[in-house]
């Protein structure tokens, strides 16, 4: 069953108001297996929003739209729904007698404007909204249906978990179980990534997904099934494939930072480490002490002013020198330019160089990347953090 | 002229990650007098943004696409581009040549699936990006622009400020001011307001915007003009209309809450409040505790226990009562039922008494919503604080 979610709100479209409801709606749907493959944005524009639904009625079995079902002269939907139907609205005595009630519960004063909200298309079931005063309406169309929910959130999530969602789960056939499984990767490029591993990224169950972030890349593994040990069992299957390819590249799995996995590596062989920094300014020795472990593992921390010899070798000195003055187990050197005008996307890129110190044995590596700008610190403190964690592994 | 903005992205779709980029493009459309009519989000599947766009030239002149431009199998912006304004995909050997010499410049290793950037629709007018490697492009069908940038956020924005905003600012004529004005009220529900104001809601410039809060309702005067004093202008007349229907429900503007403006109308007083509360459970005294006057303004706030009588006179003494005991200038007295099972929605929606005494008047007043449950508390709170608002008036 093919999905589409219409979020109506010039607020909304203006990105005045965040759209909280479409990716809540958006979780749920996928959760009684109904496939979710557009949302549109519109304002409070009867033109368009019966647009909007028509154009959803060629490619979506089921339409959701949310919001404009108040009682003022911005709340169009109903109108939207009957045009877009070609159907007209009717009162139905039966809800306004609900508002009605309602209102004179409450002791407070029901406006005209809201005897409107007791009008739905011609046809349409009505189900009464015990959360608020806008009924909820569902028009079935040439075997299709949609269904108009109020925009306020409790009152569109009560109507949704009650209601509908229940009735969706009676049209699909049941329950299906959604898992994920992200595996982390870092100081390896995102078209690197996707080259090793693109013929993985074609799998319609479980799907492979990438998602950049600044200096390192997340691969997503989804699987849908009835049962939840299907999909873990469909998810463990495509991570052995997507490990076989990407080997150490994978530093940890789901949320984990390179600090919060280095963190714990250190700590579990009681190691700790000195640092000396450059252009990084202090903030890889501010990532690991920010961890649980941090003053366990972090022996000491140095900046670095006037290094003028960016050299490997200059670089593994100062780490191995730095391990034996400051008695720490693991030394790490980060050497990089710190001119302002330089950027990751800019004519100079600049440059660093990076040493690790183990005792048995110094690694060194040199990047085209530098300077004190955010992106490049980033950049450069995650490679660091890398070259710590294969050490330590 | 009209524009549509697609979002292109599976992680957008699903709500794995927040589309930033649509409503950053939306506020940049509007100072440049382009109107947004329709936000679509789709997912990286070549027939369904072919689709998406294909349906977006029927009604709008620009549509601006942002992500799947990248170097992965699920970057398929350019190919659905290409389907859908019917033209198929050329290598143009400058773009490969910029992407080549920007890898070589950072010194990492170019991936052969880096190569599909460089090609774009057969007759778009390719634009380097200088931030990223994906390079940008403008495809011209019938009279109407897609415009295809690139998802991530840094990049997108610096070209849109260095090249297409400016583009689109000649087309269309010139730089707009968009300014807007809100007006708070509360105590009056938001069909009431729509009800006072509704022809003045049909403004096309400016344009009059009805958003509810809990317990509270804001009137949105937007516009549009090709100066700032000409928008201040067209503001300020419609402010005047809005106001002499509203009259005095309106309580502040912009984003002042209630207690905000309480607070600071007891501190220009000098008057201090003694304040006792039910089933707001100290609430009120916190929301004007927590103002910078708080200290100077609240005198005492305690909770009352065991109030068995809710009538208006209870009500009243105990404020009158409260007021010389304290010492204070003014008393407020919050009687509400404390049922668990009461809500705003539910079968019994409570009860709340509330008085307000001055010294030289006591007001005092009864609804039917009571409870202890978050939704209550919000609206009785802001019950009162407007009492108290309207007492020092």
């Amino acid at each position: 069953m093919k999905a589409e979610t219409i979020s109506i709100g010039t607020e909304l479209l203006l990105g005045h108001i965040t759209d909280t409801n479409a990716v809540w709606i958006a979780e749920r749907l996928s959760e009684v297996g109904v496939d979710l493959y557009f949302r549109t944005t519109v304002g409070d524009n009867i033109g368009r929003i019966a647009d909007a639904i028509t154009h959803a009625l060629t490619r979506a079995d089921v339409i959701l739209t949310t919001g404009g079902l108040g009682p003022t002269v911005d709340d169009v939907t109903r109108e939207a729904v009957a045009q877009a139907t070609n159907r007209d609205l009717v009162l139905d005595e039966e809800l306004l007698a609900q508002i009605r009630a309602r209102f004179a519960k409450w002791g407070r004063e029901m406006s005209e404007n809201n005897v409107k909200q007791a009008y739905i298309p011609r046809g349409a079931i009505p189900i009464e909204n015990p959360v608020g005063t806008a009924p909820v309406f569902i028009v079935e169309t040439e075997g299709k249906y949609v269904i108009s929910l109020p925009g306020v959130p409790r009152e569109m999530k009560h109507l949704m978990e009650t209601r509908i969602l229940p009735w969706l789960r009676e049209k699909t056939g049941g329950e299906w179980i959604i898992l994920s499984k992200t595996l982390r990767t870092c100081a390896i490029g995102e078209s690197m990534v996707d080259a090793k591993i693109a013929d993985l990224e074609t799998s319609t169950n479980p799907t492979v997904g990438l998602l950049a972030h600044p200096g390192q890349t997340d691969v997503r593994v989804t699987a849908k099934a009835k049962t939840r040990a299907e999909a873990e069992t469909l998810i463990a299957a495509m991570e052995a494939k997507v490990r076989e390819r990407l080997g150490d590249w994978i530093y940890g799995e789901g949320s984990e930072t390179v600090e919060e996995v280095v963190a714990r590596l250190l700590a579990a062989r009681n190691w700790r480490i000195a640092i000396a920094e450059t252009n990084t300014a202090g903030k890889i020795a501010e990532r690991l002490r920010a961890r649980p472990e941090g003053a366990r593992i972090v022996k000491s921390a140095m900046l670095l002013d006037n290094v003028t010899e960016l050299s490997e070798q200059n670089a593994a000195t100062i780490a191995e020198q730095l391990r034996n003055v400051a008695g720490a187990d693991i030394g790490l050197a980060v050497l990089g330019t710190t001119n302002p005008a330089q950027n990751l996307y800019g004519e100079d890129t600049g440059q660093s160089v990076i040493a690790v110190a183990t005792g048995t044995r110094t690694t060194r590596h040199a990047y085209s990347v530098g300077g004190i700008n955010e992106q490049a610190q980033i950049w450069v403190s995650i490679r660091a953090l890398d070259l710590v964690r294969r050490a330590a592994l």
